[in-house]
């Protein structure tokens, strides 16, 4: 059975036997009730396993996800997402959580260039972004400072509100242990 | 308490009572297992609903999210996300995943810029972004055409291998059910 088979057979299952704690009417709001936006790593060990290790469930965060909570510019697709939060939908605290053993911080631009290019991707196109791979997959060294890094970078952006409290987590994706890597609300402006 | 002390707090609880289904003693790969990438948005009704409806577990597909499962430009965090996953980390069919009543297609740049500029956001870094902002906002209408529309993108871009399937769906946030909108195994080049 293809992966699309079996996504669908076991939507089809799901739908016809909602279990309870879902059944929730259509009441739910796309408006975050613990008014907090989540912004962490696409790593396939957070799955299912993340949002319970927070006590976060269904209604109660925004969560947005790339490939090693990477932030690369100052109106790239989190801060737009970070944005539609604030302004539209009341969420009033961010934490940014990275994780250890990220994937990002053990590739190289270089090393994803070979990848690309034995799969007989254009060597045209990866010139078009080899600058762009370079800044963002050579400077991930640790994922302890990308948080603190994507922290800063949020912080400073002027698109963001300083009453807004930035946090910065790291989670143990074997243990599923939470540290404070920065407390959001030291120095914020009220 | 504040929000991140009730998070701490929760964490505390979790880890000291990990539940069963967790102690996997570490041994959760972080290559999926399902070989998939599921792109989707980060709305909070999908936080905890999603992936049960899809029958994805934890170990089992990488999941990028952000406002609207948007892709603006051909190397953005969702492109790389993708381009790490399917070079590095065995990705071989990627999901897009958008979902009925889609915040971003109710909201404006308009309607966007005027509550930043109620909240104090400076007016001139606003001008910075604002052709990004109306470009990316202004011409989401429907979740759907944006399912397809982003599946075209993806499609086309040429970083992204012709063997990897693009499969478009869609969400309904209260029943749990998905739709195909573009079933990616046509077409393809194996």
């Amino acid at each position: 059975m293809t992966i699309l088979d079996q996504v669908l057979k076991a939507n089809h299952h799901f739908v016809d036997n909602l279990p309870p704690e879902y059944d929730d009417a259509g009441d739910t709001s796309k408006k975050p009730n613990k008014h907090l936006a989540i912004f962490t790593c696409m790593d396939t060990r957070l799955v299912d396993f993340l949002e319970p290790a927070l006590g976060i469930k269904r209604g109660e965060a925004k969560v947005i996800k790339n490939a090693g909570n990477s932030v690369t510019g100052p109106f790239e697709a989190t801060i737009r997402s970070l944005i539609v939060g604030i302004f539209e939908l009341d969420v009033k605290e961010v934490m940014i959580i990275g994780h250890y053993d990220c994937g990002v911080a053990h590739s190289s631009s270089q090393g994803l260039v070979n990848k690309m290019l034995a799969r007989g991707i254009s060597p045209d196109a990866i010139k078009m972004v080899a600058d762009e791979m370079e800044a963002w997959l050579d400077t991930f060294h640790h994922p302890w400072d990308n948080v603190e890094h994507v922290v800063a970078k949020i912080r400073s952006n002027p698109l963001i509100p300083l009453d807004i409290p930035i946090h910065g987590l790291i989670f143990n994706p074997k243990t599923g242990e939470i540290e404070v890597v920065v407390n959001g609300y030291q120095g914020i402006m009220k």
